[in-house]
């Protein structure tokens, strides 16, 4: 029996209906940008393992410092202890986050992270007696699946079941030039009930919503008017974190930083499971007193897990080296003259890119996860190229070692697709 | 610097009071049931590292197996593919859950696994077109973090600043042969609204309440009354699941299985974060149906992470080894006789075992995570065992592969201390 066969037994997948979906598919080794299937085929990673893998699968220096700390030091409770991973990993993480940002808790996935964000938001206004509920976000964000960031997405496809048992969320619409005055009307509406804790929003790019992109500009203006009534910026970086966006961070785009920042996915590069939410100095100090209940008690079991950290420090030490610095650069200017090239085709919407990331809207009108989304996502996998339209939206993230030669493949058969649309 | 003082830079810990802690001690190496802190001291790991490692810190099989998946397939999406690890896993799972659990749903760890029960409890009635939004739990109860987890969890310390925004939870007191009538009549009160979606229980044991324990046969009585009404059922395994109670699960010993249960900590043996929400076939085909909207769109990025897969198909192999069952054997064996020997003594109020767990009731009156508790804690360290007092509950859940020595020595430590105060 395959592994497709076996797998139906009994594992259930994460955002599938089982009765619609297709086979999954056998994926029994990965390298580089490629994957290899259990029948012998191989296929370019295009969106990085969900924006994980950005160093390539089984980098040989992640694969070193994973391996080397899985002998020594598996797990040990972060209560009362530290470890060299954790230490490390916090001095190398602060070369490159925003200078604000000092201080770091440790969870396991990017839900856990905003929810964290959240929690810490809420209790920073309790702490000084103030009693601030609201939460502020975008419409169509998407923040995870938790409870805690399930509320504060926008999107209905992930929170139908669950609209009676969610935090209750404020929401605004994305700014860019035409609505920029409406937004911020509404956003200053919002903020003049002084009962707002936090605003939370993915910075540049909302990723789940189709990689819909907008301006610093816009954003900043939002930041700062929140930050002059001391209420809690949360930037969610999961997605645009650890060079997505060109730079480190979306937020290095910012003129005002976030008090808090999630990071996961690409933070370990793919190995294993790690999300952390920083946040700054002030942040902290509203936790740090006399009093025992001001402390955050929030706490899970694996928090700063050797191993994950050691995946961390070789992935921030990959972020920050010539070759990866160099492959960024190489897939931005890819991702600009490819944009150039195709902007105004007839099959085309509308097509936009920030760093790495490229997505192109097609026109046409298909469900998130139909037939016909799977069959987009078919021809690209016959052609050898494993990318997850998001509806009528081709998007890639590819690994930052991806070579010239594979990004035009990628781009020409994209082209050819959309040409023969 | 030592890793305490560059600790405290940048680190944040979970459930801690930075002001009011003690600092950080620097842990640079584990093996077996031994921790080595950066001074050259060893202690024994009495806890397991959170109930985590209980087949000893980097255990040669565990190492081996995650080793070798490291540098062969580190992560891929886990919607649409599948993957030798994870498909080995959910088989090597079967042998040892209760046979009504068939479908397994992945997160990174035992919050998540909580909050994900909810809403599967919640959708499994929103799909069937009913509104159940009821959550049933115990007093005291403790299942995470994140807000649905936090929602069902009772312990005030962890909710505090958050009780205007938790789930609305319904409440019993965990039943014992003195109360069972009114626990009864209440639950039945409750059940009779016909609102109620789930029962959320961490079954025989409550962790973070002292390890307080409770009969089977009375948990059976509530669990008989839910499921005749088709209100969902959740065992939170995540602390009492492989092996800590003497058999593969505390549900075990239920005549009545739980229709959902939430695994994470031993599952991957300590090396890295993963959880699991398995659930019976019946759950599951509530969400199996041709409008996708009814699938459960609910994902994390790492779920299914090769990596923490292979850790737990190495911990499962464990679990079934004639070493390791002599092992739980062996302690269980050593607990019942420490618990005769002291049962009388006129310093504890109270003493139990269940399994590899072992709790005693000190007559002292000291806070959850006071200085008085971080006393008793430092007096462990100093004979060289790592144990963490639940106020003046002193608890252990030893590695399954201590010696009979090494559990003696801990024993015999408790007992000087109990002794003399």
């Amino acid at each position: 029996m395959n592994l497709t066969n076996r797998d139906q037994k009994h594992l259930w997948h994460p955002l599938t209906q089982h009765k619609t979906t297709q086979d999954a598919l056998g994926i029994v080794k990965a390298n580089g940008v490629y994957l290899f299937d259990e029948f012998g085929n191989k296929y370019i990673d295009a969106i990085s393992s969900w924006y994980t893998c950005v160093y390539g699968h089984c980098h040989p220096h992640m694969v070193q410092k994973v391996t080397e700390q899985v002998s020594s030091l598996d797990q040990i409770v972060f209560a009362g202890f530290t470890h060299p991973p954790a230490v490390e990993m916090s001095e190398k993480l602060m070369e490159i986050l925003p200078k604000n940002q000092q201080k770091i808790f440790f969870s396991d996935n990017g839900s856990t992270t905003v929810d964290i964000a959240i929690k810490m938001s809420l209790q920073y206004h309790f702490n000084q007696g103030k009693k601030k509920l609201k939460i502020i976000a975008f419409q169509d964000a998407f923040h995870g699946d938790t409870f805690g960031a399930m509320s504060v997405s926008g999107l209905d496809v992930y929170n139908g079941p669950f609209s009676d048992v969610v935090l209750k969320v404020d929401r605004i619409s994305v700014p860019n030039q035409e609505n920029i005055d409406r937004v911020v009307c509404d956003f200053k509406n919002i903020l003049a009930t002084n009962e707002v804790a936090c605003f939370v929003f993915e910075p540049l790019v909302q990723g789940a919503n189709c990689m819909k992109m907008h301006e610093a500009k816009y954003l900043d203006v939002l930041i700062a008017l929140a930050q002059e009534q001391d209420v809690v910026c949360v930037a969610d970086e999961v997605m645009t974190g650890f060079g997505k966006t060109g730079m480190y961070f979306a937020s290095d785009r910012l003129k005002y930083k976030p008090d808090i920042m999630c990071l996961s996915k690409a933070l370990t590069g793919g190995m294993v499971p790690m999300g952390l939410t920083t946040c700054t100095q002030k942040i902290y100090d509203a936790f740090y007193a006399d009093e025992i209940a001001k402390g955050f008690f929030h706490g899970h079991t694996y928090s700063a897990n050797p191993i994950a950290c050691s995946a961390a420090i070789a992935s921030i030490e990959l972020l920050q080296s010539k070759e990866i610095q160099d492959g960024i650069q190489r897939i931005e200017k890819g991702h600009q003259e490819f944009v150039l090239k195709l902007k105004n085709h007839s099959n085309i919407s509308e097509i936009r890119t920030l760093g790495v990331i490229l997505a192109i809207d097609l026109k046409l009108n298909i469900d998130r996860y139909g037939k016909d989304r799977n069959e987009i996502l078919n021809h690209f996998m016959s052609k050898g190229i494993f990318l997850r339209p998001l509806g009528n939206t081709l998007y890639i993230v590819p690994p930052y070692v991806i070579k010239e030669e594979e990004l035009l493949m990628i781009y020409n058969t994209m082209k050819e697709f959309i040409d023969a649309l």
